[in-house]
This record gives structure tokens, C-alpha cells and sequence, in this order.
């Protein structure tokens, strides 16, 4: 049988979370069916499968209360394999859900001495990304949140939510460090109801914000869908808000636990969709995303690291396959001819004239008192027959 | 660019209700976009496109209310349109749903003339469907249901469903029509919580039947989407349970009201698994499916006409092609290899052996008291190279 | 039985949209099941029942299409009734999605003579909100969205959809108007994805407007939780961002289709916390709503206008009686203790202390150096006490 | 501020499971926030909150792979302590999830030596079950299925699970115990998609067995929620199938991972009807759910000892008062007139009049031919009022 599937490089951007690999998974239900990896070793596997970067949780590397010395050694260790084997660390994270002293919250606990111990930790971590080099701190707060309504005064969490961004932001403009803070927005799991639950949550506190100017999203494809929402339209909004500084790929199946999968594991269709609009971007251009194409995933807890490893190359392979499709579907006339039909480059055209006054419009009869309203409402758009081909593109039966 | 769409022949046995491409796309918040469709009409666009059958509610094709004269003109022009058109018959169905008088309800309804108008309604379409020689009668109780929990004796209305569909199986019998009852589940729309809301509800209630024998499903993609569950696996538990006797292909995106998508327009992975289950059956054996493949879609709302033929196609289309990328997946060495490890086929082998007593396991020490749970645990299964062999089966990267 | 349900008064000052009472009871699978309702009919029900106020849709009082002369008439016999019912019209709203014009979008449609008509038919009707002296002009987007992801340049759609509100809002205040615009999210239905689907990315939006200080959200209880949203957390952060400017209660069982049940309905102790927050407010102060209590709802299916007006009372008694249920376990002693052992009156207390630098911060030894997480992670935040509070309060037991 | 909550006592037939109050709160992003409780200590409180019952799993008491001496040990304290507080030990289970080797299933693992290990795993606990003096043995198969479609033959597995409940079955039987086998259904998590996704997926299945006449259901409240459906409705086809052995009562605020919260923290009108339904019946008599009152939540990870008995305590509270709401409701001659008028008495009149053939029927013109059909269609069935009276009742607003 022919494999045309291609094989990642560097110049791709892919990177992935440090802890997608090590997940020892561990379940709700179940216990560890994989012993602990090395840093070093997660690393090494990731480059030889062609990936470029690499991220982390301080937790990941050094195991939480560790001491300086300890931790130095730690993350020494970790840089030295990054260095050995050219992987590029592009964003830190700070965990601060795993330990019990976050579950009632991080920065939005009720709380006050769990939150400045929140910060610190967070601070302390962003000198370290200053340290290394890289370029994006995401913020998750999947302890932000609660199970029952009366569990907080909504408003005053917003406000300290909004002082812990503010902080953190201000910290790093004082240092005058080239970082840029991204916000992972997710519905609910580990707690009942999140705070910033959606990409659309995560603009809206962003425009709260004193520092907002560095302040940005980090959406991961599994969490939108928790929510039932369209990721492509997700970080299209971000996107158009200027505020889509990173990315979460990964699979999820519906409305159900934050499952992880691997991209393209999930909703296909969906995913054809999002790697054309990061590879090709708005049909009619306008802002788009350069950051690199970053994997959130867990490997199956019924895998072993050969498991590991073939889910790790899978998110790649699948990724690499769609743009090729994506990139066919672009080029292909009848494609083009689909979208022109279906008024894909109009809605560029905006709906008032250049310079047209209210008088002009509220003049133009041909807008509205001599307008064919019915004429207008029977007009085909064409929309099957574009998604028709866009799915006959994705399936390689076109192109 | 290449085109390699496959196109269908009357071999395939796809077939289309009447209501779909005739669907004059009201909604909930929008009047109709398109003029009836006269049912010759679509007749003649199915069969042009290469469809083999149709299937019709008896308000399709005659007006509620109708007089026997005009019933019979009416179907005697619809029957004509398939004789020329060489159309097979092969469902009917009834419609408890349209008219006010069943807005609480058919067979289950609290007003037992309502009942007893909704049983004769069916009757007299069961002497239709022998009349025109259709094997398959489906019933959708899309009204039985309620919105409220205390709308209804919850036993007494599951009593009278049982009464309404062994009355209406009885009377198959009693005729001696060769027509078999499919029940269609649905979770929800347009009642709050609809009676059978999933295939296995249906399937239960099936074991209570008295003449349950000649009733199985007709299980829609959509329907069991909207409960978020696997429309595969829930096929699957109804062909282990000889009750898959009859299909309705769509697309539905998630959990939300009922999109009623073309085929592979929603969840594009699953459909592929789908198909691989129709044409491919149970890689160890088993019961198949050899019915119709059979769509219920409704060509979106914005389409006129050309978009209601394209939407027709585009089913057809992609279930081709998706039945190509089926055939190639099992065909793979590399495939059937992996399915070796994951243990596909020793699944097939019973867990006792044959003729094993209660004894001989008890007294067998390499089953518990020897067994190695920690080395079984630690076994990979190779589960995500599987699927990934599957994505890239389906992307045509493979094969 | 005694019975203690409270009667309304317009000093509660509840509103009705037109439509609700005068739904005709058409659905997607079913036709109307009740007569077309006269507007001053409407009125003077609600004013009997205890309503204060109304709202409506244009083409709700005047047929779509009319000429100015039948528009007046319809408008000036609508005014009559709310004249001599005392009824406050407080909001209106312009229906663009019931006319097939508006299928594939409204302001933006990739259509720009749709959209200019679209915007037309806006401007027109923000005259008239003028002078009947409404302050509120809700803009609900139903059919800006698609089904495809193709089906759109996401980023022009926005654009569009920002020119439409901005538009909107330039001409209030070009004309002076006292006049506030409140969006409506909604995930989806009719369209597969609504754009601005939630709370959260409206107010996203709301901060790339050129005129986003008028422009505020109106959000509807059962459209949050179609997304498995928190109602209650999503109108808080609206409140938190000053933008709370109109509500539209009413009741959802679960992520289906728009149920638009009766207030209470749907999930009664998420009802139960929405209505502490409209009347009580913020425990630690802050932003509150002072609105219409308004309801947006459809008298189901099954009822004739008995339950049509008993549908109407019951959104207003089970709306009482919570307030008085939150009233009593607010007041409780025992309450309040449970709020101060959560922490709920600490969330108050900003995270940095007043003044506080980076360099305080990081010299402050107790917050990290020495702070003791386990100790920390130990303690009990009692917050499963407090919600049964609530829930024996909610229901009654207690107060 | 008066309390009226009601205090249970052993006659009220609560039970716990002992998981529940021992869980040490470990999810699936953060470590344990409770050490491990003695089995003893947690049957003490539950007795002295006044529980009738325990149930467990054989990890909860007896560590995973203790040898004989060690076993009896633990089970001898555990005994003790029920023994010493009059608590009954009610239901028995076997756990088949936390433990590595069940990662791909336990009955239905493709492996067959694991499905064997299981099973000797369960027998090993009916002869637990039968020492104790249980009644009920639940089974919920948490492992069984599959997160990727091609990961099972289907059809194997479902013969597999089918042998696996067979079989022990048999050796019930065979052994001449006094136990029943209780399948709890569940849609997902820890697995994608499990098998027996649902009450109706179980009924389906049972109705495949050979020893079906011993095998019924476990149904937990949020497990039927996560899929969407209707709790009241699902148990009530499972008593309609005499099929409710045993159930499982907590709470869930919609389709989201498994909240497993107090009983009425979740929907709470559902458990108020649920209540309607366990204490009062069907409204026109049939079978009865007799069994004990079962929790099966977990005490939120937010809480210390503390709330972990208070959570133990607010489940038995809220039952307590929906039980007396639900008494009051159907005492209420308001209530039954309104019953009256929706037809719920009517609904336990066949639709077929005794000794009525097909003749009969379709001689009778009133049944159809001279039946008005409009004017049913336009009757009020009054079912917004009978829920009014309900939620005003539960919220303790009459009676």
C-alpha cells in the first residue's frame, strides 16, 4: 500500500507541551499506567520526530517545593537537552491547580494568602521565561472558578483575577521583558464552572485590563468544544481582535470530559478547517497567526511509549496532511469560483459606501423602499456545494 | 485539478426521503426560503443523480385530510413518477407530528380519541405500504414525550406505546404483509424529553413487545449525536441485536438542536467508521446490515434548488468515498497488523474456554492467583497507531 | 392547602416580549397551534396580570413589507392599548431573521444590498424606539453565523458586524437619541454557529466597537446554558464590565434546542442564585443591575391561551418567590457565618496590599518562602455548607 | 430564622457507598486534598447522621492484591464496625477500573487473559456478596469500550460482555445465592464512549441475555444527565421493565465530566420528581421502587472532614424535604384536578377497547373518519399549570 503521509521538520513550528509525553496517565478513575519520564528523554524523542520546540510547567521540570539548588540542577538538566538536541523552549506555564492549596483557586482564591503565594509562584516563573529566551507565559486557571454559585462574590474574583493579570503584566513591563501573556480559556474540568470559560470570556476580561496591550489568548481546540462552540470561529474572533498569541492543538469528541485527543483524533472536519485558516488565513487577508503550532494532548492511557511516541509523530502527520489539502482547496479554481458565488470576497466590500453620510443612506431607495426583498431572500448562496468541496478536498478526493 | 469523486449507481441502494429534498426550509425563526417541490419532481431529480429509492410520510404526497379520491390521485401520480423513473418504494412512514391534534402526543397522548385517531392514521398507511410493496414501515414518535416531568403517567404512557406498536405489529400479522416496523429514537425536538430517546431505549423497549419479533430500528446519525453518544457503537449493539432494519444517514454538529447535515457534514471520522461498518461489517464476522443506505437530511436554508440537487449528491458522494477509504483500511497488512496487537481478533475467542466449568476456572491459578496484573497493566495496545492508520485511511494519505 | 404565592405588581416592574404570549406555537416539526393574538389583546392581559412592562420586534406589530400608512395604524392601536393599560414600553427590537432575505445573515450577509437593507430596516426602527421613549435597542444576531465553516471569511464577518453595530450606534448619537444598544449572544440555532455565540465574546466585541460605550449586552438565561454556560457567571461578568444593560429570563432544561420554558422551569437553583444576584447583589458590593426583570419566553406548545396567561403568571410568581427565598438566606445569621468561613467577604481584600511594590512583594518571606501550602491546602473552605444553605433556603426549609 | 429540615433516621433507607465519604478528593489535575479514612471511622458517621446502610467496593476495604489473611483481616474490621452501628451492608461491588491492568476493559478487554482475571476477580466478590448477606450486586462497567471507533470489533465485545454477565449470573444461580446482578450504566469517562451507555443500552442488553430474569439496573442520576436525558424518565422505563434493582442518587449540573455532587445540588426540579416518583409512585399505580435510597456522590475536593459528613448529611436533608414537597403536591386537590384536566387518568385507559378487533376499529367512523381533528388540536392540555403547581410545591410555596 502507497503512504503519502509526509514527515515534519523543524521549519513546521510544531512544539508540544513537555507534559503531553510524561503524562504518566493517571484518570479519574484509574491509577498511573506509565512510570515518570525523564525530561531529557521527552525531549530527545520530541526532536528526533522532527518537532522544533518544546514548553513546560515549572511543575514539570522541578517537582513542586523544591529548593533553589535542587531546582537549578532541575531546569540545568532540561536546558542542556534543549541545547543538545536544538529544541526551542517557546513558552513557560505555572501550575497552579495540581496542589490541594490551590482547589478553592490560584489568583481568584477566596483566600488573600493563597493568592500572593499564587503570584509569587507565578512571578518567580516569569523570570524564568525571561531566562530562557521564551517568548509567550500562558495563564490557566483551572482552579478559577467554583462548583456552586454562592461559592463567590463573582464580582470581587473578577477583580482579583483581573489585579493577578494586572500584576503580572506590570511585572514583566518593569523588567522590560520581551514576554507576552496568554490566557487559556476552558469551560469547566477540573472545577464546575470556570472562570473565563470561552475565548469570547477571555476578550471580554482582556479589555478590562490596565496591561491588556500584552495580554493575549492561548485556546485550545478540545476546550472550545467542551463548550459546544466552533473552535475556527473562536480564534478567528481572537484573531481579529489581534489577540490570538497562541495555540492549543488537540482532539476532542464532543461535549463530554476534557479528552485530549490527538489532533485531528477529534472533529475532522473541523480541524481541515482550522489548519486553513492558521496556513492560509482570512480569504480576503487581515491578521494572521505566525506563533508556532503547538500540541496540548494526552497519549491514551492504554498506550505504552511506543503509544507515546506514534501519538506524538500522528498530531504532526495529521497536521502536515491537512494543510496539504488545505492548501489544494485554496488553489483549486472551482473552489474559488464556489467562494466568489457564495459572496465569500463581498462581505469585504463594507456595507456603506466610502464617505456615504446617514442622509445618503437613508436616501438610497434602492436599499430599502425599492429593494426585492423576496428576490433577494430567493437567491441561492451556494453553500453545500462549497462545503462539499471543501470535505472532497479533505478526503484527497479532489486536488 | 483532479476530480475523483466516485458517482452512484442504482447498486449502491441509496434511497432519500421525499420530505428531504422537498423540505421548503421554515425553521423555528424563519419562514420558507424555497416553493413546495412536487413529488414527481424529486422523483425525477433522485433518479437522475443515481439514487435507487425513496421513502415517503403519507402527508408527503397527500394532503392531511384529504378525501379517499384525491388520496388516490395523488398517489397514483407519485407511484407513476417511480415506475418511470425506476424509484423503488421502499419505506413509508406516517406523520404524528405536523398537525396540532398530536402536539401531546400519537400513540402515547393523554386523550385516548387522539390515540385512537393516531393508531387508525398508521393502519390505514400499513395496507398502503403492502399496497405498494415497501418491506419497511418506520415509526418516529417524534410527539410522544412531554416537556414537563409531570406531564405524564411515565407508566402508563410507556404502556400504551407498547399497545400502539403491538396493535399496529398485530395487524401486520393478521394481514399477512411482509413489512417489518423500524422505530426511529430521537432524545429531544420538538419535545422536551422524547419517549425512546436513544437506540437502546428503543431496543428495550422492543423486549416487551409482544409481537417484537417484527419490530428492530431505524436509527439516525444525528438523533444519537444529539445525546452525544456513538452512532457506530449504537448501531453496532442494534445489529448484535438483529434489530438494524433500517438506517438514516445525516450530519449533525455536536450537541445541539437537530441540524440534519449531509452525510459527512458533521462528524466526518465517525461517519468514515460508519460506513466502514456498513460495507465492511465486524472484523471477526457477525450480523450485517444489507438494507438500504438511506438518507434523511435537510438541504440548508440559504440553498435554492441547485443547492437542494448538490446537497442530494453530496451524500451520495461522500459516502463513495468514504466506503473506497473503508476497503483500503482493511485491506492495509499494516492495518490488519495492527489490529493483531490491539487484540481485534482474539476478542472474538470466548473468556471461558469451551466446556470450562465454574470449577475449572476457580481451580485455574494462572487466571488470578498467578496472574500478573502488573505486567498485563504495563502491555501497550497500540490503539492511537490504529486510528491514526484510520485518519490516514480516511485523508487518502494511505492505500 | 394553603397557598403563598405572591401576586405581582407593576412595582416589580416585569416586561413581557410581544412575542412570547403571542407565539403562535409553530415549531419545526409541527404547525401553529394557536391563533394569530392581537397586540392590544396582549397588553391588556399582561397589565391584568401584574406586568409592568413591554417589548416587541418591529414586524411583531407591523406586518413585514407594509406601507407607512398601514404601519402608523398598526403602531398608533398598539400605543393606544399600552397607553391605557399603563404598560411601559421599554425596549424594541428589529427581526432580522424571519423573512428569507435574511437567511444567510443580516448585517452581515456576505450580500451587501442585504446588508444595507438590514441596516435599513435597523435605523427605521431606532426612530421609532425614539419616540416611544424605549431606552433599550436590542440587536439579537440569529442568522449572522453559518453552518460551514467555509462558508464565511470570518474576519470580514466581523468587520462587518462591527460596522453594523457601529453604524447603529453613530446614528443614535448623531441624532441625539437617549438610547442604549444591548446584544443578544446565542451559540447557535437557527444558524450552526451564531457568531458572538456568548456573554464572553460579545463583550469581546463590544471593546473593538468605535462606539462601544452605548453598546452593552442583553443575555438570555437559556442561550448561555444551550453552551453549558453558567447563566449567573456570565451575567456577572457582563455587570463587572458595566455592561449588564437588559435580561431576558426564561427556562432551559440542558444543552438542546432554545426551550424557551417559563422562568423556574428549566434549572431552578441556577434561578434561584440569578435572582440573589439581580435583587441582592454583589455580597461585597458593587455594580447592580437595576433594568426590567424581563422575559423572553414561549408558552408551550400544548396549551391553549388558558396557559398562555398561566404561563405568563407562573414566570412572575416562581420569580417572587425566590426573591423572597434570597431575601431570607442572605438575612440569615447563619448564612452570613458561612460566607465569612468561606472566605466569601476575604475575596474583597485586593491580593496586594495597598501601596505594595514588586520589591515588598518579593521580600515578603511569608507569602512563599515560608508560607506553609500544605498547611494551606488542609483547610476547609466550607463551601458545600453554604450551598445547602441555599438549597434549604431555595426551598423553603429554612427562613 | 426557623429550620425546618427534617433529620433521617434508619426507616428512611438511606445508604452510602463507602467510596463516597472516603474519596480523598484526587481529580484529574490535582492531588489528593483528604488522607485516607478508616472504613470503620466513615460507618461510624454515617450511622450517627443516621444511615441505614453502606455498600462498597472490595478495593474500599481490602487493599488491591492482599492475600487471604490480610483480606479477612480488613473485611473482619469493616464487619465489626457495621456490626457495632447497625449499619447494613446493602450492595456490593467490584472494582474493575483503577487498577492498570483493566486500561482496555475488564470483561471486554480485548486480552482475554485480563477478561478472565476479572471475572475471577467478580466471582471472588459474589461469594462476598452472598457471606455478607447483600442483595445486590452491581456491576458498572467503567472500562468497557473504547475512545477510537476501529479499537473494538463490536460485535466481540458486546458477545464478551454478554458472556462476562452471563456467567456470573450462572454461578449465582449455580451457588443458589439470594443475589441480584444491578448494571449501572454510564455514557463516558474514564473511557471515550463506553458500552451500555444508558439505562435504555442496558435494558437492550439484558434482553440478550440468557440469565436475563436476575440481572437489572443501578441508574445513577448524573450518569443519565451527562448523555442529556431525562433522569425521572429513564428509571421510570426501567420500572416499567421491572427492571430498577437498584439506584444511584447525586447531583449534576448538565452534560460536562461526572460532577458527582450532593442530591439536589444539581437539577434540582428533576430531583424533585425523581422524589415524586420513588415515594409516590406512578399516579394510576404500577410497579415500585422498594429498594434503599443509595447516594453515590463525592464531597467536593474543596472540603475537609467537615464538609465531607455535612455533604453526607445535605443529601438526606434535601430528599427529606422534596419528599414531603412531593407529598403535599399530590395531596393537593388542586394538583389532582389539574392531573384530571392534563389526562393523566386517561392515559391508563388502552387505547383499544376490550375485546375490540382491527374490524371494530376501522368500523368506528368517530375514531377517524368523522373525528375533528382541528378541534382536538386546539384542546389546552394545561401542562404549564401542573408544573407551576409543582415548582410552586417544591419550593415550599403551597401545601
Amino acid at each position: 500500500m502507497a503512504n503519502r503521509v509526509p514527515t515534519p521538520t523543524p521549519e513546521d513550528k510544531f512544539s508540544f507541551g513537555l507534559w503531553t509525553v510524561s503524562w504518566a496517565a493517571r484518570d479519574p478513575f484509574g491509577d498511573a499506567t506509565r512510570p515518570a519520564l525523564e525530561p531529557s528523554e521527552a525531549v530527545a524523542n520530541l526532536a528526533e520526530l522532527g518537532a522544533w520546540g518544546i514548553t513546560f510547567h515549572d511543575d514539570d521540570v522541578v517537582p513542586f517545593g523544591a529548593d533553589d539548588a535542587s531546582r537549578t540542577a532541575h531546569l540545568q538538566k532540561f536546558r542542556d537537552a534543549c541545547d543538545e538536541h536544538k529544541i526551542t523552549i517557546e513558552m513557560v506555564t505555572t501550575n497552579l491547580f495540581t496542589h490541594p492549596v490551590f482547589k478553592e483557586g490560584g489568583v481568584t482564591a477566596n483566600d488573600r494568602s493563597v493568592r500572593r503565594y499564587a503570584l509569587r509562584k507565578v512571578l518567580r516563573n516569569i523570570d524564568l521565561t525571561a531566562e530562557l529566551g521564551a517568548k509567550t507565559f500562558v495563564m490557566w486557571g483551572g482552579r478559577e472558578g467554583s462548583e456552586y454559585d454562592g461559592a463567590k462574590d463573582l464580582a470581587a474574583a473578577h477583580d482579583r483575577y483581573r489585579e493577578g493579570v494586572d500584576t503580572v503584566a506590570a511585572y514583566i513591563k518593569d523588567k522590560g521583558y520581551d514576554i507576552r501573556i496568554a490566557l487559556e480559556p476552558k469551560p469547566n474540568e477540573p472545577r464546575g464552572d470556570i472562570f473565563l470559560p470561552t475565548i469570547g470570556h477571555a476578550l471580554g476580561f482582556i479589555a478590562q485590563l490596565e496591561h491588556g496591550d500584552i495580554v493575549g489568548l492561548n485556546p485550545e481546540v478540545g476546550h472550545e468544544q467542551m463548550a459546544g462552540l466552533n473552535y475556527t470561529h473562536g480564534i478567528a474572533q481572537a484573531l481579529w481582535s489581534d489577540k490570538l498569541f497562541h495555540i492549543d492543538l488537540n482532539g476532542q469528541r464532543g461535549i463530554k470530559y476534557d479528552q485530549d485527543l490527538v489532533f485531528g483524533h477529534g472533529d475532522l472536519l473541523s480541524a481541515f478547517f482550522t489548519v486553513d485558516l492558521i496556513e492560509n488565513g482570512f480569504p480576503n487577508g487581515g491578521p494572521k497567526y505566525t506563533g508556532p503550532r503547538h500540541f496540548d494532548y494526552k497519549p491514551s492511557r492504554t498506550e505504552g511509549f511506543d503509544g507515546v511516541w506514534e501519538s506524538a509523530r500522528a498530531n504532526m502527520a495529521t497536521y502536515l496532511i491537512l494543510k496539504e489539502r488545505a492548501q489544494a482547496y485554496r488553489a483549486d479554481p472551482e473552489v474559488q469560483e464556489a467562494m466568489t458565488t457564495a459572496g465569500i470576497f463581498e462581505s469585504a466590500t463594507p456595507t456603506m459606501a466610502e464617505g456615504e453620510s446617514f442622509a445618503d443612506l437613508l436616501a438610497d431607495r434602492s436599499s430599502f423602499e425599492d429593494f426585492d426583498a423576496d428576490a433577494a431572500g430567493a437567491r441561492s448562496c451556494g453553500l453545500v456545494r462549497l462545503n462539499q468541496l471543501a470535505v472532497e478536498h479533505a478526503l484527497g478526493a479532489r486536488g
